[in-house]
């Protein structure tokens, strides 16, 4: 089996209430993470914005843009100069009312290769996105770039295994979560901690379970809660990168803005499928159920 | 919320090629684990023999038996006697040529509470399942014991989060897995430290993406492989209590028989599913992808 190696970036950082500000800090990492011969970059989940869905106010659609859009074009001329992939994560204005949290994905001569619509959309103290997005209708198919298929999903979307699976039996080589998660100042530290352990744990499971490497991308930096409700967020970082045998290969910090490097071998998920071949075995004609909201 | 703890046991031991000496290992380890007054007792893989599936041949049917048969009335004289819930891996002959890989649960009262027939089936070096076991025909439906409601699993199901869900949605409260897997001598120190890692850590993906306990019961000791095509199995025991998200609540060790011992609070789910509430937002009119073989 041949070796496909790829280099990829992760940019971590905090965001303000600026979007240019923010827009500037992804682009600064996305030339770092070039400097250093990166082929793919991911970022953060809304990367452009302050995590806005902790309250519900008609205003903040005012953050939100088309896509083809001003963020899109900016990142596709950046894309093409530096000639890597770029997956950024955008407040989509589909229609007046209709909005989506939405995935762009940036080929390397500029172009917009695909989109993902976040699909699984949560709705918590904190995380009103219900309010906001839209579920997604591309549902789960892969994105073809020049670097091969990648499984583009977002945030809530980590926590669920059938998203992954979709993405991979569609041919998928690499999962890709850009992520805004953190934690409530009302937990414990051990209740904090366990929250962070299972968000990077339930992710290496789907890069097990798929033989396929998993990156995700998250915010750091506290941001407040200005309805009152919560104490805000302190996202937590960690942004990581997963191998296919789920193992971490680089993970950045809680609390610093990194621009976090890998190398990948796609080539690796076919070895691994040799060896413990899932796919060969799954009992499609047993799995009706996972079409049931519950099995009752 | 209320609590609901049950003290768990896991009897993990080396196998011999004498079935009666591994049946009184598992009692022994019953009887142990009752004694410090643990409710519910899950035994190894086919904890009766040898892992006899790392050659393919015939005299192996010889080794098994009805359910009910004579195990199971021993171990349910034994379940009633302790007055706890034994799950019980057996190698089940359901008929002239037709065999299974089948997990039977004893309630206290010493009654067969139901059974479950391995779903996946693997067929590799050293593990020629197929050739033994016809993949069950039950489904993947929970037994309901006193105890509450058991989503029993086998092995190879570790690997498939569709299994997991399965058992979730069908109101599992506890996910356990008898299990038999170990190392191929001709691998790397490296990559068996990866396997078995990958192994704990697809299991903790299940319990945080359901929010359930999982339990699994491994094997320890060396096998040898008679067919002389691999150097045989060093089975890697690690049988683990896994918390309903994600922590490792006991483990034992790689090499020495243990009967391991935990607490669970069955309530921790709920309140788990409250705060990331997951099967809300499952979006199954996007899943019907996953009764696909491959989305080509």
């Amino acid at each position: 089996m041949s070796a496909k190696k790829i280099k990829v970036g992760l940019v971590q950082h905090a965001c303000t209430d600026d979007p240019d500000a923010n827009l500037a800090a992804s682009i600064a990492g996305i030339q770092q993470a070039a400097d250093q011969g990166t082929q793919l970059v991911l970022l953060q989940e809304l990367h452009r914005s302050s995590y806005f869905c902790q309250t519900e106010d008609t205003a903040n659609f005012d953050l939100a843009e088309p896509v083809p859009g001003p963020t899109t074009r900016r990142l596709g001329e950046l894309a093409a100069e530096l000639r890597l992939v770029i997956i950024a994560s955008l407040f989509e204005k589909r229609s007046a009312g209709l909005y989506h949290n939405t995935a762009v994905v940036l080929d390397v001569d500029g172009s917009i290769a695909g989109c993902y619509r976040k699909m699984h959309i949560p709705d918590d103290p904190g995380y009103h996105e219900k309010f906001y997005f839209t579920p997604g209708d591309l549902g789960f198919q892969p994105v073809t770039t020049s670097l091969g298929k990648l499984g583009v999903l977002v945030c809530w979307d980590q926590w669920y295994p059938e998203a992954a699976r979709l993405m991979a039996l569609a041919g998928a080589e690499l999962l890709l979560y850009p992520t805004a998660i953190g934690w409530d100042s009302s937990d414990t530290a051990d209740e904090q901690a366990r929250q962070r352990e299972a968000w990077v744990t339930v992710q290496r499971g789907h890069a097990i379970s798929n033989c396929l490497p998993v990156l995700a991308c998250n915010r750091i930096g506290h941001e407040a809660d200005f309805s009152g409700q919560t104490g805000g967020i302190q996202f937590w970082g960690s942004s990581c990168v997963i191998g296919a045998q789920g193992e971490v290969l680089a993970q950045a910090a809680t609390d610093q803005a990194e621009t976090l490097l890998a190398e990948l071998d796609l080539g690796r998920t076919e070895q691994l499928r040799r060896t413990w071949p899932f796919l060969r075995d799954r009992r499609i004609d047993a799995y009706q159920g996972l079409l049931d909201r519950f099995r009752d």
